[in-house]
């Protein structure tokens, strides 16, 4: 993927704004969400740490092993690449991405700024490295400075995000598939694996990868996920697909997370194999009525909570007061699970831009009755956009 | 998977034996994949920290959240696990992890320890948060006496690796052929994504997962993971693949990494369409001459430097002395890449129940030449085996 850096990416002032705001001179970012945040490169593998230095004023800098540097000129948005190691013929600032780091924040005149690193993921002894390499300077926790700009997507990742949804609606679609022809949880997802996969290699350009970001000893190469939980298994929330074949009556749930170019989209259905039991099905279609009353108010000036007390009130009503979950949803893009939470207390205002996933869900141990519905939502100009669109309600099969 | 808290795990007793020789009293770990090591959970998300306890005397403890404690209590080796957290009608220690974590410790005796955490990977904020909760405690970074111990693995371990590199090599297979076939890297791609899963799906029974460890922000719910890199797209390294068709007379490398019940095995071939010119040629001939060089001294008491020696000799004496690699390996188990490389400097002698991947190679750039020939190994009481049996040599298709 070679990108224009050209075309306007409001994140990168947004995040300047919010940096003077709090008196932060440069934001140093080891993290792989960050760094492909402000410099669009994912090398997947993060061994050789990749480091991004983006000061309140100036040009932004973004230091690379040199086996990655031609990667990330392709790859990137930022004009400024350095190198460190030692790998072939490259020229670099240096063997060690300390001493390289160094140099560049003492180039910008940064030796005793206020930087920014984020405390919950910066690991301690890179986050002593940096203290140590810049005695004059004040480290100061940015994780909350990020993740807040992260809230408004930018006209690139919601793009990105669209591609996201529709292979998402794809890998779905054949998970149902594959389950109302008698498939196991496996087929299921081999199924949906098959067609998110199958539709990125024949359908989608060079431009579109698949690349995922993790892992503190390997890389995700692929993010395109699925995973199935039939009957009981529906309560362990996340696990990998075994060879059960559902029976009748029993519910499954179909979890998809797909990613386009580093943005994610979330989809997830429950599928009945025949008519399900009645408490199941009343469970269901008071979610469903739930998100009925919610979907009207999500739009920009509503206040995220209103959205959890719509939820918290139905369920009551219902009868479900002893069910209600800690929040109905969480904001997505980067990460599959971005920080900020559909719940009571989460102080944010729908704004253009906002993504998150809408997901009221109940689960009922002493009935064994449990559901899972879930949709990726853009909060556009004047309303809202479900960026996943299969097929609705619960469905039979 | 439910695992048998009684088999054979000594790299518990391994751990204890390494704390008592470094004055620790206890690990705390959040790493994935050390909470992993020492419990055999994975619960994928971690979202909610997983916090293993390891007293160098008494017993372990794990502690989850309440969404993950039935999970945990199926799918681990450790007999006490605590919840936190607030959740459905799961009792638990309070609803936060710092509580819960500083009470057990408290039980144990052990405010006053030394406590071990993973400075390479223990988040900042994190970090802190204990070092508060343990205000007496004196904290030390347990990094590398938890991958010292990593370096040999357990018998459960090696029967996942098996495991693992069987699917490995079905993918490479697969992979080939799309290959031969005529088909694009993505291509390639799909045909051995769909040959591991399948037969993981097929063939392989419930107890086998092929989730893997990581993501700030996620989880990999699937680490069956394939790369194809085409002509002078090899110099990539690690990219997505594309829609490219690779053209008479390039060479292809095809990436796998492949997942069973936590442990690794990578399988990495270069493929031939049609005939190779001539520098191609003599650099594959090359590289598979060191490996024959190699392999005999493959076998314990060998120090893993002479590994690198032989590859650096041979790649001198056949005219390559400006292309040497600065490593020709690395230690995998729970991590793809694990923390030790097969270079000129570390100071391993190999014993039986290491695994490392054998991965001389070259990248010429002046050439455009490049291999990738890499397979998994493990030392045996009496030499060595290799995990990985996919065809040799260099492949022409």
């Amino acid at each position: 993927m070679s990108q224009d850096p050209h075309i306007p990416r409001p994140r990168i002032a947004r995040l300047k704004s919010a940096m003077a705001d709090q008196g932060i001179d440069v934001l140093v970012s080891f993290k792989p969400e960050h760094t492909f945040y402000m410099s669009g490169f994912n090398p997947i593998l993060y061994s050789h740490p990749v480091v991004m230095i983006l000061p309140a004023s100036g040009e932004p800098t973004l230091l690379v092993h040199a086996l990655r540097d031609a990667h990330g000129r392709d790859e990137g948005f930022v004009s400024d690449i350095r190198a460190y190691g030692v790998w072939s013929t490259t020229k670099t600032m240096g063997p060690r991405w300390q001493d390289a780091l160094a140099q560049i924040l003492s180039e910008k005149g940064l030796e005793q700024g206020r930087v920014g690193l984020e405390a919950d993921a910066t690991p301690m002894a890179r986050w002593q490295a940096v203290a140590e390499l810049m005695p004059r300077a004040e480290l100061v926790d940015s994780s909350k400075l990020i993740d807040r700009c992260r809230i408004i997507k930018d006209p690139d990742e919601i793009a990105h995000a669209r591609v996201a949804a529709d292979l998402a609606d794809r890998g779905m679609d054949a998970a149902i598939a594959a389950l109302a022809g008698g498939g196991t949880e496996r087929d299921a997802h081999n199924a949906s694996l098959m067609a998110m996969n199958g539709h990125w290699a024949k359908h989608l350009p060079d431009s579109v990868e698949v690349a995922d970001f993790g892992g503190l000893e390997g890389g995700i190469v692929n993010g395109l996920a699925t995973w199935v939980l039939s009957g009981p298994r529906m309560f362990r929330n996340c696990d990998n697909s075994i060879a059960r074949k559902p029976e009748p009556g029993e519910l499954c749930a179909i979890f998809i997370w797909a990613v386009a170019n580093g943005i994610h989209a979330e989809n997830e259905r429950t599928v009945a194999i025949g008519t399900p039991p009645e408490p199941h099905r009343r469970a269901l279609e008071s979610i469903l009525a739930i998100r009925d009353e919610i979907t009207p108010v999500m739009k920009p000036g509503t206040p995220l909570t209103d959205l959890y007390r719509i939820t918290k009130r139905g369920l009551t009503d219902a009868g479900y007061a002893r069910n209600i979950p800690g929040r109905i949803g969480h904001t997505i893009g980067i990460g599959a699970h971005e920080h900020f939470s559909l719940d009571g207390v989460t102080d944010v205002i729908l704004e253009p831009g906002m993504m998150f996933t809408l997901e009221p869900n109940l689960r009922i141990p002493d009935q064994g009755v449990s559901t899972q519905i879930s949709d990726t939502i853009l909060i556009t100009e004047t309303g809202h956009e479900f960026l996943t669109r299969s097929r609705g309600g619960y469905i039979e099969v």
